[in-house]
């Protein structure tokens, strides 16, 4: 059976969140996978006795210590060989865990996820995509966080992996792959983009070339390919949006009482809307191009998040993404060098 | 007396939207500035003619041919002499004009700007920048998209001049630059901001350090800097948002009448929330380090947009924007090389 490790002690609301998110996914499993927690077992023991219903069957792997969400990643991995995110990473490396969620230190886990379990061949830069909701329907952008600086052969591969997934997880045939830029013309961006532009022209992908700021959310492309520098910015930038609005309609409606009856009224549709825009709805964003399967979860992650995390991680294994990305970069790099 | 040329051949609507633009500017003008529309005179004589009401003392200054929005840049300034945005350039650097305004090729208008008038002294990059909504106030953020790759040099200059913009122009004392990138601390960001960040430091600004991108609503600096392609991006990604979220609350609340209902009570303090994303309201953006002043327009202005950039160009004549960019870069050089 597949099993999928979920770090207890990652996240601002974690153990409760965690522990609660894995009860959740355990009891739509129907038997298909198996959640494991990892922490600090005395603690997630107490959770599980706070919980006033029968706990589903979850297992805990002990680990006696906890990164914090602001510790120097490198160093910590070093001190704290007993952390959580240690323990559950060199689990996933060692083939106990098909998959892993960590809504702890994005960038401790990144690296002691890729330092388990290594890159899968022919991958040059692992990454992290992210959904992206649209006035239509969602996309998926990536890198959005994994390398700030990048070369034309990363952004690449980001379109390739990135490809694969939507293709995969979304169902959708052939995903139309477009270079984030400032112009439609190849000849428009800065020097990563006007050189990332030749390589995606000659590549297998269904690349419909350059799309600006302005058609993010209008799904002109169902891949979005960026560095992580562009993309974290927009990422963070996009989950802000649906505070901003809510800010300025209470300051706008102020005492009135029409408009406040208005908002009463919209509030379900209100809500609905910022469904689409909320984390907690996607769960985690997928690092992609490491053998083994890694979701990495928002800090602020509820149980909900939680719960989606790993059934994203399920889906994902279920689906081989990692195999069908290992199958198409090795195909892909032989034929580009019989060019 | 100021003199403003605008130049009527520029914009989807023009010449129709710019002459209206000029009539209400002028209508303002209480004397106090000269507005001098550009273009083929017979069309701008006839739209006159079309207008049910007595026109107000605009010059029109010939000129014979169009840069079309579409056409390249550099080669089309060469070919059209007789452009509107030849001529109006060529006179803004004879002093003709103390400041001009086009909607038009963004890439021509600025290219020609930068020809006839040259740069400030000390200034190694002329920059767009733009005002950007937010939750409690509006902040300014540059560059927008006259320069694709940076240095870190480039960032510094971006920093002080808007905080001169800002300071004048929004009358807020030591204005917060921060710098947008993706994490707080110095060492997070690309190559880029990681060096720009110790120029900052040094600076003479009331650096705030980084901001991320969660941050551009929250108003938490006056001025975001950033490279040009970044904040492009992040410009045409703000100016969606607005048919994002009326794209979404269409399909959401679909034939639901009590939320249809809802809908119309809100529908004025939406109507003013879209205000604050509209670039109508802000006219135009500043093109900031050139001798003479310049507004750059959005292809899609509307009349009131012309109006609202001419008047932005009067109050940055004004306030004398060019001279104190030019004070504060000449001593700001001395007081580098002397360190």
């Amino acid at each position: 059976m597949i099993r999928i490790g979920v770090d207890a002690m990652g996240g601002d609301y974690a153990p409760r969140s965690v522990v609660e998110g894995s009860i959740l996914a355990t009891l739509e499993s129907q038997g298909k996978y198996q959640v494991v927690l990892v922490g600090d077992k005395k603690r997630i023991e107490e959770e599980f006795k706070q919980i006033e219903m029968d706990i589903p069957d979850i297992e805990i792997v002990n680990a006696s210590q906890v990164i914090e969400m602001n510790d120097p990643p490198v160093e910590s991995l070093k001190k704290k060989r007993d952390s959580s995110i240690s323990v559950i990473t060199r689990c996933l490396g060692k083939g106990e865990f098909d998959g892993i969620v960590s809504a702890g230190n994005t960038g401790a886990f990144m690296a002691s996820t890729l330092l388990s379990s290594g890159k899968i061949e022919g991958v040059i830069r692992p990454t992290i995509g992210s959904y992206m909701p649209g006035e239509k329907n969602i996309s998926f952008i990536l890198d959005v966080g994994a390398n700030s600086n990048c070369k034309p052969a990363h952004l690449l591969q980001f379109g390739i992996m990135g490809s694969i997934f939507v293709s995969t997880m979304l169902k959708r045939k052939n995903p139309k792959v477009g270079l984030l830029s400032i112009g439609e013309e190849s000849s428009k961006g800065n020097e990563l983009t006007i050189e990332s532009y030749k390589l995606f022209e000659k590549s297998c992908l269904n690349f419909i070339g350059n799309i600006e700021g302005g058609d993010i959310f209008k799904g002109k492309a169902d891949v979005i390919v960026c560095d992580g520098f562009v993309g974290n910015i927009i990422l963070k930038f996009t989950e802000s949006i649906i505070d901003m609005v809510k800010e300025k309609l209470k300051v706008i409606m102020g005492n009135n009482f029409i408009t406040k009856l208005g908002i009463l009224l919209v509030k379900p549709a209100l809500q609905k809307m910022s469904y689409l825009y909320d984390y907690q709805e996607y769960g985690g964003v997928p690092l992609l191009g490491v053998k083994g399967t890694a979701i990495i979860g928002h800090g602020g992650s509820s149980s909900k998040a939680i719960k989606n995390a790993i059934l994203e991680a399920y889906r994902m294994i279920r689906e081989n993404i990692n195999g069908k990305i290992a199958e198409k970069l090795s195909s892909y790099v032989e034929v580009e060098s019989e060019k």
